[in-house]
């Protein structure tokens, strides 16, 4: 089984699939080292890292960088590409068929534009509808972004529904963690439903119980990753006592040696 | 005063520099954020990063990228370029003067080559001449590997000597944590002395005392990162609190903000 047909497995067994989102070779290395079966992105870690804004369409080519570095894991992989960086439908497939020929599982496609707009549920679907006819076997997670943008939310089950249509392997709605909301969704399509972790939400069992078929976790590991770094440099510098456990040189250096 | 004189001057003050190194430009951004005067490059996070292995000096091309980046900063940086990316002093010049191009304030240069050699010093030399004749505004920091590598440790003094009359700007012995060698090292040289920070070597207090003029992090805080990520990974995989305090999604989109 290649990692595409793995990755689409992955969201159909007992319990949902807990998929961290990492941002560039070394993170999702780390984590995939760690046992986790699959490894998403963080757009906002990608772009942050790059120097570049989060959201405005503009990391397109980043996205392909560490696209091609991720695809080399032993784990399926899965790349925000935010709304498609284009508007034109085949362009949008163009893309996601290059991260396919890369041996990338799947895309995390959201309707939420630059300058916090939504796009047309229509246009949206046409863009999921383009993709699935150029790399039908390729994992399309749609995102609604209504709750995330708090934007036209009464918008949100149509949107699922339309999403579902139009040929979507999920539906992902980031911002939502009330447990009616998430039932409605769950009931509201037959695809996977994927929620967002958030520290104060509710837990993975509580997810699992309402029918919840993958879990990410967006850009928080990213954040943890800036608030480790600010903390230890802020030790170092006031003279504290270094309390953190980390791995060795060698252990990280291990990360990109042959055959890992 | 340009970033480059300051970053002189920094070597200079009281206090040592406490300079942490970062490895892409939302690490470095967030410690210049939390008032570091100035920024480092770990090789070591660059490669894994980018999926490329350490010290082999394959890291040239991405290396300039993150330089690139990191140049927009409004505190200096200074770049880790392992052994120069060339055995020819022109070439390694060529590619220091780039960085300094781009508001690159000062570089590493390491006598540590691959399969864990070290240079001939009077081969070092010459990298460092040349650089100097090219770029002589520019902080060359020398390091030197004999301890790093446990090669040739004799050898040490003699190669601190010499790069000192070469033109180096400062002296780096990473793995030298012994007082003693420490009193030495600063007792052989003019220029400003550098140690690599360790969790349990001296106190930035005492190394202060020894004479110690700049403090790195070297590849800690990359390590601390990765560290970070699959705690917090797995805490949310096996369903424990998530205790961490993390910015939050706008604080860390500010980062990359027009003029931030």
């Amino acid at each position: 089984m290649n990692k595409t047909k793995i990755f689409h497995a992955l969201h159909h067994r007992d319990e949902p699939l807990v998929l961290p989102n990492a941002w560039d070779f070394g993170s999702a290395a780390a984590l995939a080292a760690e046992g986790f079966p699959a490894i998403g992105t963080t757009s906002l870690g990608v772009a942050v890292a790059a120097g570049l804004p989060d959201g405005t369409g503009v990391t397109r080519d980043e996205t392909l960088t560490v696209a091609t570095r991720l695809a080399r894991l032993p784990v399926p992989v899965t790349v925000d590409i935010e709304g498609g960086f284009s508007a034109d439908p085949g362009e949008v497939a163009d893309f996601v068929a290059r991260l396919a020929e890369l041996g990338i599982a799947g895309v995390n496609l959201e309707d939420g534009r630059s300058e916090s707009t939504l796009a047309e549920p229509e246009h949206q679907a046409e863009l999921i509808a383009a993709i699935k006819a150029r790399t039908p076997e390729l994992f399309v997670n749609a995102r609604v972004d209504t709750y995330w943008l708090k934007l036209q939310q009464d918008s949100t089950l149509a949107r699922v529904e339309r999403y579902t249509d139009a040929g979507a392997d999920g539906i992902f709605v980031p911002g939502v963690t009330d447990p009616v909301q998430i039932t409605r969704l769950v009931a509201t399509t037959a695809l996977p439903v994927n929620i967002l972790y958030t520290a104060h939400g509710p837990t993975i069992a509580t997810m699992a119980e309402l029918g919840v078929r993958r879990i990410s976790t967006g850009s928080l590991l990213y954040r943890t990753a800036l608030a480790a770094i600010v903390d230890a440099a802020r030790a170092v510098r006031d003279d504290r006592p270094f309390a953190v456990e980390v791995p060795t040189y060698r252990q990280v250096q291990a990360i990109t040696a042959p055959g890992s």
